[in-house]
Formats: C-alpha cells, structure tokens, sequence
C-alpha cells in the first residue's frame, strides 16, 4: 500500500463530473485549482466537456495512468469504477459516496466489504468512502469534495488535519483563517483507516502540527506507534476526542462504527504521549492555529507574562488564569524596574501586567514592555492583549505592528496575542502577526484554557516517559478465572512486589508449623474460590499468635465453614503474616479494550468511592511517571504528612507501582482485572504492604 | 439625589468639546446624535462653534438650565466646574477625567472628596470621575466619552450595561452585535455608585436584562436590596465578577478602589439571589444578549432538546452538555416517531439529534422537527446548530429563515441557535433570528455553560428563598472574645439547637450532684478559655459512670491543669453527658464583611480538610435552602446511607442549620465566627447533637 499516491499524487482523475451542486462539482472545481491541472483529468460517460475541459469516456480511456481516481458517483457504482481502475493499474482513489458501512445496514456492510476486497487485489490505497476527500495543500492538490475557502495561493501553514467526521472538516475549512497542509475526511476508515493517515502526516517534514478531529480507534497498535513517532520528533498532535461523554460515546460508536473506547483510557493515553488535548472545536481551532505559527518556537517553561491594557483586562486574565490552571511568572525586581519606564506612575509593574492605554500609539513602549519580559529569565512566554476587530482599526493595526517589531527585535519567546472579546481575527492584523511568529488566539476564556495544554506540552519529556506500547496481541472475551488470594499474592511476591508472608495448611499440624515458624501475629483464613465473604461464613480468625490458637483456629474455621457452607469446595487455610496497619491505598489494574492494561490508583476508604479520587494510567510506567499519578490525587497530601503524621514511604509505594505494572505489561494478554486492597503504605523508610490482592485471568 | 437627570436627561451641554480625538470629541459626536440634539449645548471658552454648533463660552452663560452637564476636560478644572453648574442649579453631571482616587495619591484622594462635597452641596447626581460616561438608547441620548458602534436608530433591545471598568463597557460597545438600553460606565463610583444605577435600571420597564461588570461593591445592603428586587420581578441579571481569584482579587481592589470581596461569598450571595453568573467576557455578552432576545420567555424546565447536522456535531454536544452540567430531555416515544417523519432512515431519532444535513434546504423539516420538540413536554427549550458565517450563505439563511418560520408557527418555547464553531454572527441572519425572538449563542463550548447558566435561572424560585439581607450595621474590626464552650452551647441550646446536658461544677460535691442527676456516661473538662488544648493539659476525663468516678475525675483534672498549665485562670469544671458517636458534621459561620454571616457545612473529618468539600451560604436560611447546601456536597451520599449504613436524619440535621443561621443573623453585628464540630447526626428520625461549640464575638 503506497500512501503517496493518494495523498501527493502527481496525476489524477475525476470520474462524475457535473455542473450542479455536490462532490462532482466541488472535486471538478478543485481539480482545475490544482498545480497538477495539466494531468488532472474528468471522466464522464456522456459529456464531451466540462467547465471548458475534456471529459474522457470512462477511466480505461484515460490517456495515462494516474496516481488517484476520485470518484463522485453514487455508492452502486463504485465497485465497478475501482476495479477499471485497479484493472488499469492505478494505486489510489477518493470515494465520496455515502451508503456503505455507515448505515449500519447488511447491504452497506456488504457493499464496503466488496470495496475493501477490490482495494486488497488491486494494493490500492482508498480514502473513504463516506468523505469529504484530501487536500493537499503543499504539492497544491485539491481532491475535495465540497465548497472550502481554501486559497491554493496561501502559505502552508503546517496544520496537518485529519477529521473522522465529513461535517466538522468541512466546517473547518469553511473558515477564512486556518490555513493547512493537508486536509483529509477519513470516512468510514476500514480500507486506508485514520491510523494510517495519521502516522504519514506526522512523518512528514512540512507538517508543523496535526490536528486530529477523533471519535474512536480502529487500529490501536498503529496509533500508540504514530503518537510515539511525533513524541519523539516534538511534533505537536492535538485532538479533540468526541464521544468523552457517556452518551457522546455512544453517538461516536454508532457514527463511526469504532468504538468510542474508554474516555478516562483515552486521557491517560493522551497524557503519556503529550497529546495536546482540545474539548470543542473552538480550542482544537485554536491550539492546531497557534502551534502552527509557533512553527516549533514553544515555551521553555510554563510560567505566563501576561500584558493588558486595563484594570479589567488584568482582573479577569489573573481570574481566568487561576481557574483554567495556567501559571503566572514571578517578575524579578530588574524586570519591574523595566516595566517601570513603559508605564504611567501610578500604575503597578506586576503580572498580570495592567499597562494601561497610553501603550497605545506607541511602538517604543510595547517593544520596551515585551523586551523586559524577554529578558527575565522567569517567563516561558508573554501574551498581549489584542482586541482584533473584524475591519480592523488603526490601535490594533498600529499595536499588531509593534508586536512585530519587537519580534524582529529580539524577542525569541513565543508572544500570544489574546482578546478579551469574541475574537474576529481580521485578515491584515493576524497577516502581520502571524507573519511575526505571533499566534492570534480565541477569546480570553479559550484561549487561556488552550495556554494550559501549551504550558503541559511545553514541559512534557519524552524521554521521561514509558511510550512502550502495551496493546494486547489478543483482546478476549472469554471465560475468566479468578486466582485465590495465595496465588494472586505468590505472583505479586514472585514480581517483587511486598507482601505478608503466607503459607496454606491442609492440617491442624500443618496450621501449628506455619505459626511456629512465621512472625506473629497471624491471621488465618479459609482458601476458597467459592466463598467470596469469608468473615460472614466464620472463615477469619484474627490476632493468632501461638501454635496452638493456631491448630485451634484452623479446626474451628473448617467446622464455620462445613455449617456455614456446607457444599463449597475448599483448599485448606490460608495462614498468613498480620501486617501492621498503615495509610491504605487502593491499587489496580484494568485491561483496556484497546489500549492493554491500565495502573490506577487511589486513597483506600470512601477516598475512591465517595470522591472517585484516582489516577489512570497506561503500563508499563516508570518511577517518576509512578509519582506524577500520585500528585494528581486530591488526597495526596495524605501521604505526604497530614495533620502532624509522618509522610509515607513514597519511594516505596512508587516502586511497587512499577512492578505490578511491570507485571500487568508481561501479561498483557492474559489479565483481565487486578485489586491489591488495601496496600498498607509505612513511614518513610519503612517500605510497603499488599495485604489482599485479586488477579482475574481470561482461560485459555 | 434625583437619577432620572443623569440618566434620562431632557437637556444636556458638554463642556470642552474639541475636535481632536479623546473625550470631548466623543461626547460632543455623541450629544449630536441625540434625540435632544436641540436641548444638547455646547460649552467652550474660545470657540464660536465646533462641527457647526454654536459654543456657549461656559456654563453660567448656558441659556436654560440643563439637566446634566458633560464635563470633557481635566481632572483639574473639575471641582470649578461642577460648583459652576451646581450654582445655574444644574442636578446631574459626567465627569471623564481621570486623575482622581483611583490614582491612590493622596491629592487624588483629596480632589474627589472635594467634587463629593460639591455633590452634596448642590444635591448633585455625579457619574465618574474616572468613566466612559452614559448611553441611555431608549430616549436616545448619547454622553458616550469614546468611539462606538452605537447606533441610535437601532432598537434597544433592553440590556442595561453597568461597568466598573471603562474599557470593558468601552470594547463592548466597539462590537456591533450588542445592542442595549443602557450603557453606564460607573468609574470610581464613589458618588453616584454602581449600587444606585443598578437598582434604577432594574426598575426600568424598558429593560430585559441586566449585565453588571462587577469588582467589588461599595454599599452591599443597597445591592442586596437591588437583587432582591430583580428576583422578585424575576429580571435576568448578568454579572461577571472579577476578581475571583488571589492575583485577581487585589488587583480589582488597587483598580477601584473597592473591596473585591469573598469570592466564596460572592457566589454564595448570587446562588441565593439567582444571578445569571458570567467568568468571561465571552459569557458575559452571550448570556445577556440571550437574555434580552428571549425577553421574558425563559424555559419551564432545565432539560434541553439539541440539534445538530452532523454525528460529530451531535456527539460534542453529548460530550459538552456533560461536561458544562446542561440536562438533556429524555424524549417520548411519540416524539421520537415524530421525528422520524423528517431525518433519513439510517438517522436515530435521539437527543442530541443528529438531523443530518438532509435539512437543509428543506424548511419543512426543520420546522417540523422543532415542532415536535415543542410537543414533548419534557422538553424545556430547543437548541439548534447554526454556523452563521462571515458573510452570510445561502445554507445558513434558509436554515434561519427555517426556524424563524417554526417560531411564527408556534415553538413558543425557547429555541436557541448555536455554532459549533468560533461564530461570526452575520448581521442579517442574526436580525432573522433575534427577530423571531431567538438568541444567536457563542460557539458551542462559551454557549453550553451559559446554557448551564440559563437553566439554573430556569429553575430559580425567589419565594423558596430566605431574601432577607443580613448586612451588619457596624463592621466592627476590634477586639474579639471567645465564649467559653458552656456558654456557646448554653446559646445554642437556647435558641433550640440540641447539644448535650451539661453544667460546671466548682466543687467535687457540685460534680458528684452533676453525676447523680445527669444522664452517663459524662464527660469533663477544665472550663476555662485560656486552655485551648485542654487533653494536652490533661483537662479531659471521659467516660465517667457514677458520682465517685465524678468526684475523683474532678480533682485529678484540677490537679492535673495545676500542674501542667499553672498560671492558667479556670472556671471549675465542665460537665457533660457523652453524645453517642454519629456520623460527623461541621458547622461554621463566618461574618463576612460586606454581606454579613455566611453558614458553612461539610462532612467533619479529611473532607473539609483535604477535599474543600463544603458549602456557603448567606443567613437566614430556610429548610430548602439548607437541604440545598447538603446537597451540593460531593459528601452528601454519605449523609443518605452509604455502603449500607443507615440515612441520616437529615431532617433534624437542615432544623439545627435553620436555628443556627436564625442565631447568626439576630446577633451579625456581634458574632465575629461560630464553630459546631463535631456535630452528630443519627440515623433517620434520631436528631442531632451539637458535642463542641465556640462562639466568638466582637467585644464592645
């Protein structure tokens, strides 16, 4: 499968031309923008000519054989049209038409499978169907199959998108002010799927950034690889991900025909590979537009300047700032000295910056505000506030050029330019702006939500990072097993994992040996798969601390248990080590459908319960990835010495973090659930304790 | 003090107008745009005539006695000026100049207490200094002291706008998609304040909808009143405080001169009153112009009903609507087969709806559609996806053509339409739609959590709310005394709040009477107000069974206090009967400054602690509005029963929050703070217990 055909073809066809609205009319249309017009031909059964154009009777007459066919007919004759073409030997095609697998019906199913069939004997690589087709705005080719702003003139501004829905691309380039690289409408996905695309723009050096419009994955292996390829070329990737909400995903699901997949599976993946993380359309617009003008200029740290122009504007910034997590720069003494020089006297060299308006009509004094902040080493980046309006004005025109100014001047730090209000992105100022490296942003609210995903992108490390792929090569369904508490903790303890020294008795003497050898005290416990609530049953005894409580203990926990249960199977007595008590912790894995086994972890009690306070997070995972789950947790103050207590062995806690993940990463194919509850976490130095640990395996 | 002069002047002169750009050049354009363009006078010392107006050489020598006076020039000549028009017996006045006590200057503090004084003198309604000045719309007069939009002829469309900052009401009024009734820009506020137009324009018929740009108040009881009186006629009032957070808190104060205020208080405050909440500009200007567009017809119930045209439009709005709180109707079955009748027949008649883009261009679908979300009753208002463009298309024209068509056809409820994308709100789709009295939304994200807003109005109830303003009538900052814990629950027993048994005891024989007549187990415990660690001391004895055990216990805690705590004046001993242990609450009460005594409740323990999991609330309160607070806990299922407990008695729980906020607000001018922790609440029809109390008070 050659992908450079279909999305940089170098010749192509347009079969179903017409002149009245629809994809024939829009891909005919783009066809003669494009810098390849001198071999982009229309096909069409019966016209002799279009738009004053050749139309060719059908794609076995064409004069050559082109890279793409993209086809604009009705869904019944795509198979035919394919398989000319692969009989012609063209290695690509764009199907527009809708009435395949997205209907859910048994035709349409049929139908995609013939194409997907075609596709495979021929090698070819099909966009679609169900699209909105491919631009591709480097090599200046436009197979599109809709009306689209688009300015084949216009710099390619390194905005890669990629849309998993025909609507909200087309939206998109409906728009005058996002300019890209490449546009692609995945479609329904089955033949040449997202993945695939995805995985291709990120490679490609004039891609500054992708934007990824996502409803769910078919191909999770390939999209862990492709995110992990732009992690480590520090190429930003911003997704909106639809479909988060419970009944969001099950409009993804039956929209798409992927699964919309687990939300909180998803924001842990996205977390690890530094996936830059768009809620609306507005901020995926927003973030994509403004790492593109960045062009690879990011904050070296995450720290905000922030300029404005009135006491509003600075109120509401410092408002907006605390509530959307963005960070403000502590200003040194030198810098508000500066400041000092650009401001009138009775205003305050503080951050958020209220620079009042006599900036206005004054080059010198912005250029002199925005080298001040440059030069305080505190400040990762500096926004400005900029009220572009929608005809422009001679304040902006004149501050926007200032801005310039000092961007040619030796201002290296990414400068922002935010409104306070709805945001109308004037051609001319965001021309000037943009052109400075200088991103013109939504409004203040959106935009400072954006900053936060620009600041965590900012200081995201791969390198610190465990981006191993952990998918399972099998994802079964089947019956599941659950280990008895002996075996899940003889694996947790065979995987270095701390736990009480356990043994089973089959015997009152074996019973008696076990506590003559093991530190007392012990608890003993009935060993069966069958019963679930072994302290209702009478199969608990606690607080044993001689051979003796011990053989006696063993006699009276099978006599509760034969009266109790008389028909459940058991294997003896569990004797086992009483750990000491400590701060509880809950630790536990679940295998994700798609993305293989997830670590969470959470405060023990109503912690989990009550406040669903827990950290996500895919394996295998390092130490410091171990800790950053533990400093998300509300409670983690808890475990860092609360109200005069000592703080916990963190170190250790973090340590057995990675080894049951290690753990849950070897058998990724085999887990289906894991519970280590509680795990009783010491003093510092003092190390760790899984008292009770479940593993639940699918069987063979 | 008479309003009406400043704000619906009959006659008006502006003294130092000028043709070069600033104040006197704005208020003068403005002066001849008004409707009493024949009243309006110009004012200059040297000019015969500006923009072909006559210049009257001052004020004195005006030839009628104007209502209000515009004054463009400086700071200095302000205080002349004013006793100029007060001796002509001029009643109101705007003053632009800057340079007064928002400079923080000792001389800016002096030259407004001056023209205050003047104010006084001449009974003068004074707007600024420091402001933009006045549009009022709906008897056309301009005092604006900036450029604007403005335009006169258009239809007021009832927003009142009341800023504190003047660029804020001045980049509002820069954009052409507001149109209001009133535009006051307050200033420093010091002499007409924000208090007194808010409650003029909340009085006004002519106006829908009232967006306040807020810091911080100067006269809380007068705004309280202003609220109380816009729930009670139920006008939507808009506010968007700044100064929310710490950064932002001190600098609205520095930029008003005003207190930012609490915010916790503030929100509590507005929660009770039913203010529309804004965090952004943004929201701020979509909620009131969403407002005034609906013009009274509000929705019924808070469950929305969404359209959209895509599956990736549907399913963000599923995500967005989940993730801003907004509630989605859940449809009859009759509907759903309504609905059917306009989608294809792969389309799923669900909620959000994807329509599909088979509407458009077809009226009669959408018509029929919001027809059949009018019929459903559980639906209480309908949003529909409208991506107006820039420039208008035919799309989007047909589409608002559409639903303005259903809303003269009878969709009486509220239809909203909302852009997925950042909106462009093209003048005359948006006339089509605001015509048919349905408000053009922010883009999705902004739009959703102002839906969130407009629900919460939806469902607001001024009757089940205790609007009784609880401002103190001295803010005493003094002294503080901390009633001892006998006489604080003595006090709450008093005004009906259960706490345990208990008296002092000054001997062993006055102990051991206690322990025969008192119900035991009993507790003791030093009484003395300089012991705050009173175990520490050894000033705690628990479970004290007979009069022996009382005797004894007596003597060892006096002994003990002597010996640890010798310089310590005590008070006997207190003696109490041991509250059986319930589930824990604490109560609080906080004296805020401007608004007077707020209840605090959250769970006892960590909760409080570590999770910030409580809830505020203004005293007085009533049963509802304490069950309200209990609620809004993310604790609150532990009080209904959790893992199996048995409910609280939360009945007895909401009695005891009534009595205590009944307390606080009989005694706001002298408690500083009350504490109740830990308060015991028992299984369901079983009370409550108040085990610990402290009452502090300002001493006289």
């Amino acid at each position: 499968m050659n992908l450079e055909k279909l999305i940089k073809p170098k010749s192509i066809a347009v079969v179903g031309v017409t002149d009245k609205p629809g994809f024939g009319r829009g891909a005919a249309n783009g066809a003669m923008m494009s810098r390849i017009a001198d071999h982009a031909y229309f096909v069409h059964p019966k016209r002799e000519e279009l738009f004053g154009k050749k139309c060719w009777p059908s794609i076995t007459a064409l004069p050559e054989v082109v890279d793409c066919v993209v086809l604009c007919t009705s869904s019944k004759t795509v198979p035919g049209l394919l398989t000319e073409a692969g009989e012609k030997g063209i290695g690509a095609a764009v199907v527009f038409a809708s009435g395949f697998s997205e209907e859910g019906t048994e035709e349409g199913h049929a139908l995609e499978e013939q194409v997907k069939g075609i596709a495979h004997r021929y090698d070819m690589c099909i966009l679609g169907p169900n699209c909105m087709g491919l631009i591709n705005n480097i090599e200046k080719v436009n197979m599109w199959g809709g009306h689209t702003h688009w300015d084949l003139e216009d710099d390619a501004h390194g905005i890669a998108i990629i849309a998993q829905s025909g609507f909200v691309s087309a939206e998109i380039l409906n728009t005058d002010f996002f300019n890209v690289s490449y546009a692609i409408s995945s479609g329904n996905g089955n033949i040449c799927t997202l993945e695939d695309f995805l995985y291709f723009v990120i490679q490609d050096e004039k891609v500054r950034v992708v934007a990824l419009y996502l409803e769910g994955v078919r191909n999770s292996r390939r999209f862990l690889e492709a995110l992990r390829r732009a992690a480590e070329l520090r190429k930003p990737v911003v997704i909106l991900k639809a479909g988060r909400s419970a009944i969001g995903a099950i409009a993804a699901a039956s929209h798409t025909g992927s699964m919309a997949g687990s939300s909180k599976a998803f924001e842990s993946i996205f977390e690890k590979y530094g996936v830059i993380v768009a809620r609306t359309l507005e901020e995926f617009m927003c973030l994509a537009q403004t790492m593109s003008v960045l062009n690879g200029n990011f904050p070296r740290k995450k720290e905000f300047a922030v300029i404005s122009f009135s006491g509003g504007e600075s109120t509401l910034s410092a408002d907006v700032a605390e509530e959307t997590g963005v960070a403000l720069a502590e200003l040194s003494e030198e810098t508000k000295a500066e400041i000092k020089k650009y401001i009138p006297g009775f205003a305050a060299a503080k951050n958020p910056l209220d620079a009042t308006t006599s900036l206005f009509h004054d080059d010198d004094k912005t250029i002199g505000l925005l080298k001040a902040f440059q030069a305080d080493e505190a400040v990762g980046a500096i926004t400005i506030g900029t009220n572009v309006k929608n005809t422009g004005d001679a304040t902006t025109n004149e501050l926007c050029g200032a801005i310039a100014k000092a961007k040619a001047q030796g201002v290296t730090k990414p400068v922002l330019a935010i409104p306070s209000l709805e945001n109308y992105r004037y051609r001319e100022s965001r021309r000037v702006l943009e052109n400075a490296g200088v991103p013109l942003m939504s409004s203040m609210g959106t935009s400072f939500s954006c900053l936060k995903q620009l600041s965590d992108f900012a200081v995201y490390d791969a390198s610190k990072r465990t981006l191993i792929p952990a998918v399972p090569e099998k994802h079964d369904e089947g019956k599941t097993v659950a280990l008895s508490e002996f075996d899940s903790k003889a694996e947790m303890r065979a995987c270095g994992v701390p736990v009480p020294d356990q043994t089973i008795a089959r015997s009152e003497e074996e019973a008696r040996a076990a506590a003559e050898r093991m530190k007392k005290p012990l608890v003993l416990k009935i060993n069966s798969d069958q019963i679930l609530h072994k302290t209702d049953a009478g199969g608990v005894k606690l607080n044993i601390n001689t051979a003796d409580e011990a053989a006696a203990a063993y006699r009276e926990i099978l006599d509760n248990v034969a009266k109790s249960m008389p028909g459940a199977a058991t294997d003896g007595v569990l004797v086992q080590e009483m750990a000491p008590a400590g701060v509880e912790i809950i630790i536990g894995v679940t295998n994700d459908k798609q993305f293989g086994p997830m670590l969470l972890v959470g405060m023990g009690g109503v912690f989990v319960e009550v406040f669903k306070d827990a950290a996500l997070y895919p394996v295998p995972l390092n130490k410091g990835e171990a800790r950053a789950m533990l400093e998300k947790l509300k409670s983690y103050k808890m475990l860092t010495g609360y109200r005069g207590s000592k703080p916990c062995d963190i170190e250790a806690l973090t340590d057995m973090m990675v080894k049951i993940a290690g753990y849950a990463y070897e058998h990724r194919d085999e887990i289906k659930e894991m519970d280590l509850n509680p795990v009783f976490v010491y003093p510092e130095g003092e190390g760790v304790c899984a008292v009770d640990a479940l593993i639940v395996k699918y069987t063979d």
